[in-house]
């Protein structure tokens, strides 16, 4: 491997610098929108940011994958796989709402070494990697210790990112948590990392979509899955539980299933 | 009266510099959060930062009447009332959330003269002065040119907020758009105001929380009512639909009633 461990942090940073300088280059300015099959949609910033990323990792660490959201998947068989998503919350950034970020997920050994939510125009940069903590902008961050959904904030995104029966779970979950949230994309998981936010549960991810905030809230003390209990990797269903602590985690996941 | 029309943006300025310092000094940092009667959350923050902005007015405004969410009214029989919300999206506030803002409108001869959204955390103030438009940190804003739901980008802050038959038109209404958004308490009306949200559609809101955002988007050249389609002012019904040209407005207007 061409850097250990120790040197993930400042190649992340460097990661997120290039897209904010690609990204803040084109936020609320005219842009050319493309549909997408999937409908969502895609921006001249989002394939700039991605571009500029992969050229610093082409760089920095050549022999490691990639898996970004815009240009595809290289070296998935690598013993590191860098997940990115230049602008998470296009819809956010289309719509001139600051609540869209960079995301940087690093798979080794089949788990999260580091997970970056960077948020360009907060300027607020978050952190986690795996047994040295989570931080933002330098200052440590911690999950609060929430562990009864009564007493639990809860966000989603939205409720169109549910199919109905999904919809039906997550709204029977959040009408018993003591406050219930909708929107901010990527930013919840920041708020669940620093402890403002105790769950976050949503549908229809890609992995760029969630690895980035698994390893930030697992590096703050959360615990992560799928809606099975199962750890997150590049294969899973896309359905997603952040909670601040196990006991939280436990019950979520018992009245999600019931 | 102790100050004419073209005095009320400096004014208007230090209020919502007073109203930071209080807000600032208390965001991310634990809280002694009470209950109201009407189970919103409300801060120490919120108290302190309207009692800031009610000195500022004692001694720059004073025969000025004061409509403001924590400390009650004061001679509503005046010609200029300031109508103040501290802090509005206090769950944002206390969630950690950087999408709550200051509110400050100026209402005079039942019209709204001056309508303020500033937001602390984004360091951004966007203003609206009636008959010289719309800024936001100085450089001029305007509403975008949307004529046709079909086309709209619509948001809300939370299904929530609806009573049953008031969802279900809002629902209806928003599946035309082009795209629908939830959260963002104030910042919604911001986006209006800044051209890249094109409908804001809500219920249950008070005076302080929509007479500031409606100064605003009318300065910005945008259209702002309650659901009949009647002038705000101190005693509408709190259902408010704001869009950014009439056509768009009559239009939804005449699905939400359909």
């Amino acid at each position: 491997m061409s850097s250990s461990s120790s040197d993930l942090s400042p190649i992340a940073e460097a990661l997120a610098d290039a897209a904010a300088a690609k990204s803040m280059h084109y936020f609320r300015t005219p842009l050319d929108i493309i549909t997408k099959a999937d409908e969502s949609p895609v921006t001249l910033a989002d394939r700039a940011a991605e571009t500029a990323m992969r050229e610093i990792l082409a760089a920095r660490a050549p022999a490691d994958g990639i898996y970004g959201e815009e240009h595809g998947p290289e070296r998935l068989d690598a013993g590191r796989i860098w997940v990115l998503d230049p602008i998470d919350g296009t819809r956010s950034f289309i719509t001139g709402s600051p609540l869209w970020g960079t995301l940087i997920g690093v798979l080794q050994g089949g788990r999260v070494a580091l997970g970056m939510i960077d948020m360009p125009v907060l300027k607020e940069r978050w952190i986690g990697v795996a047994g040295r903590g989570a931080t933002r902008d330098g200052q440590p961050v911690r999950v609060s210790g929430c562990t009864e959904v009564a007493k639990a904030r809860i966000v989603t995104t939205s409720p169109d990112i549910f199919a109905p029966a999904d919809w039906s779970a997550f709204d029977r979950l959040s009408r018993q948590c003591a406050m219930r949230r909708f929107g901010g994309d990527c930013y919840g998981y920041a708020q669940l990392a620093g402890g403002t936010i105790d769950l976050v549960v949503e549908t229809g991810l890609q992995p760029y979509d969630y690895l980035g905030p698994a390893g930030l809230i697992e590096a703050a003390g959360g615990v992560v899955t799928d809606w099975q209990g199962q750890p997150l990797g590049l294969k899973s269903d896309g359905r997603v539980i952040a909670a601040a602590t196990p006991e939280l985690h436990r019950q979520a996941m018992a009245i999600l299933s019931a």
